[in-house]
């Protein structure tokens, strides 16, 4: 592995002094902001994780903020998920997609209220994605990035940290909800919502200033609890079945094909973008699409995608891969053909490294 | 500094295994894809960027493929620069704003015929908003990422390594002009333009596999001219007043700010987005503007934005800042107030390991 330049242009956060106080050893860029990668170590990350609980630095996770009389139509055209039952605290996945159905982000949306929302982003540019939309339709928005950074508190013991930090109260909150808490006289966005299977928090730091005091605040009052700082964890995520955006789709991938149908409803959401190519996709149903793979062998990092072939054929591709400790396997996510898709059915990988056996698994591990 | 992970998210070009055989030491991402920054060192690689040739993996200058009948028209609405006198064969640096004269991109566009353009991007994900901006006025376009990757060959001996391998006619290419050249049977875009100051030429590299065999016949065909890999180096960029985006300006700047207004043609350039904006920019001008400026003493490495002050007062931000061996001082782009933005005026900027003197400059140092 070779080292990352610092430079302006990819962002530090409010966090990452703190990060590096905690010994941050790898990074990657997401949405040209810096995101840790590990600490002690990928693995022991991930021990930890599942044991204690961690303080992730997501501020990558960048907010587009739409605001206006148009905020409602707006939301509803940027994403084939109906959105007609959302209320105010609630966050909603919605896959966002161009007018072909090719997905350009799949970010959480919260909705304050009928004019107000925040689109919380995976790795792309949606907010000009967004701001194109808005201008061309002549809708009355404001479309911004707004100075917030999500802090996350993942693992089993998050409950416990976080509420001694806001409260009891915040232990009522819903999966996929969000409510309003007081951290030092500043009302903060705290979801139950995080890219691990752990369970736990996002808090929406408002506020460059206000980043290290919450980051310290919460490294101190879990200390008996062994809070560590973490990020999200190449296996674990992998195991639950939690997809990345530009890893496990991208632009030429519809939401059916990333297994996100559930969240396409065409039919009743009127007005979105790329509507008319994802009823066809609906009536046919993909001919590829996303599915665990367990993968035998002593792999190389899966720094590219890796062909995925059956008699010599190639039938998909392998796009996130890591060796599990907990399911002593190579636990990996890939991209399928309906020819091979179906759960036993025997594949080869060929990485850069050479080809390895592969399997389909009925269900990801975690 | 720390390792930077490896995913399939972060993405190899199709020089990458050239680029490590070469021995990169650090890199960073650049439109979510890996961009070399230092092969020797970043010293030693200037003074050879400066003396000799070098070739450079510039994957990451992303196209955008604007093609159909009103490609024409949607180029005009992206940029404030007068397009009707641009010609096939040219290359054109055309800013790109959103409706409030925000700086979203510095390409550089090719234009090919009346309905065919691509955009040659900065760091930013441009192909969303121009996806949107065609999608929202209805234009009949098709808006891509085609599969080419830029090389670049820089340096005071680029004419003769690229004439080795397309003839001599490409040294007949004036600057920001382009033509195409046959390579193995294959005609490639070569245009005579780079980023640095050494003059040089980048070669429209269209398809992954073409991706080896052209770096390997360059660095076979420049063996006698002391070929090495390399990079757009930190130093001469700053030298030679070439701004990155990200770094030197942002969505937050116009193009004005960005020392940017001689291609802001707001009058005549009917249609483009974000033209009434720009027209009370130009009117009132800019109350900020990009400066060169020296800065003296032992800084640390600018991964942040530094705050120039001037009597106690913030007056501006350093954006970009390099050790210069040649002009033996810190070379700095800075954003800087109009009260303080003269050659000669002394300011103090403050890093974040103290604080240190500095001069606006009257130009830029090459």
């Amino acid at each position: 592995m070779s080292q990352i330049s610092p430079s302006r242009r990819v962002r530090r956060t409010p966090f990452s002094d703190g990060v590096e106080a905690a010994g941050v050893q790898g990074y990657t860029v997401y949405n040209r902001m810096l995101l840790p990668t590990y600490f002690q170590s990928v693995v022991d990350d991930y021990h930890h994780l599942k044991r204690h609980v961690q303080i992730w630095d997501v501020s990558v996770e960048r907010q587009v903020e739409v605001r206006g009389p148009d905020a409602g139509r707006l939301m509803q055209m940027l994403t084939p998920r109906d959105l007609r039952g959302m209320l105010p605290g609630q966050c909603y996945y919605v896959p966002m997609v161009d007018e072909t159905g090719g997905m350009l982000n799949d970010p959480v949306a919260l909705k304050f209220s009928d004019d107000r929302y925040w689109v919380s982003i995976a790795d792309s540019d949606l907010l000009l994605w967004i701001k194109g939309i808005a201008y061309g339709f002549r809708l009355d928005v404001i479309v911004t990035e707004p100075d917030v950074a999500p802090l996350a508190v993942q693992g089993p013991m998050a409950d416990d940290l976080v509420a001694r930090i806001f409260g009891d109260s915040v232990r009522d909150l819903r999966f996929f909800r969000y409510g309003l808490f007081d951290f030092e006289g500043v009302e903060m966005v705290v979801a139950r919502s995080g890219y691990s299977k752990q369970g736990g928090f996002e808090i929406y730091v408002d506020g460059y200033d206000m980043g290290m005091p919450i980051w310290n605040a919460l490294m101190k009052a879990g200390e008996d609890l062994n809070v560590r700082a973490g990020c999200p964890n190449g296996i674990e995520r992998i195991e639950g079945g939690l997809l990345s955006y530009g890893n496990d789709m991208t632009i030429e991938n519809t939401p059916h094909e990333a297994g996100l149908g559930r969240f396409c409803s065409t039919q009743t959401a009127i007005g979105c973008v790329g509507r008319d190519a994802l009823l066809r996709v609906a009536k046919e149903g993909p001919i590829k699409q996303v599915r665990p793979i367990s993968i035998t062998g002593d792999l190389p990092l899966c720094d590219r995608g890796w062909d995925i072939v059956a008699g010599g054929k190639r039938v998909g591709m392998v796009t996130s891969s890591a060796l599990s400790p907990d399911f002593d396997t190579n636990v990996a996510i890939g991209m399928v053909r309906m020819t091979h898709w179906d759960p036993g059915t025997k594949l080869e990988v060929v990485t850069q490294d050479g080809t390895f056996p592969a399997v389909v698994q009925d269900k990801f591990w975690n």
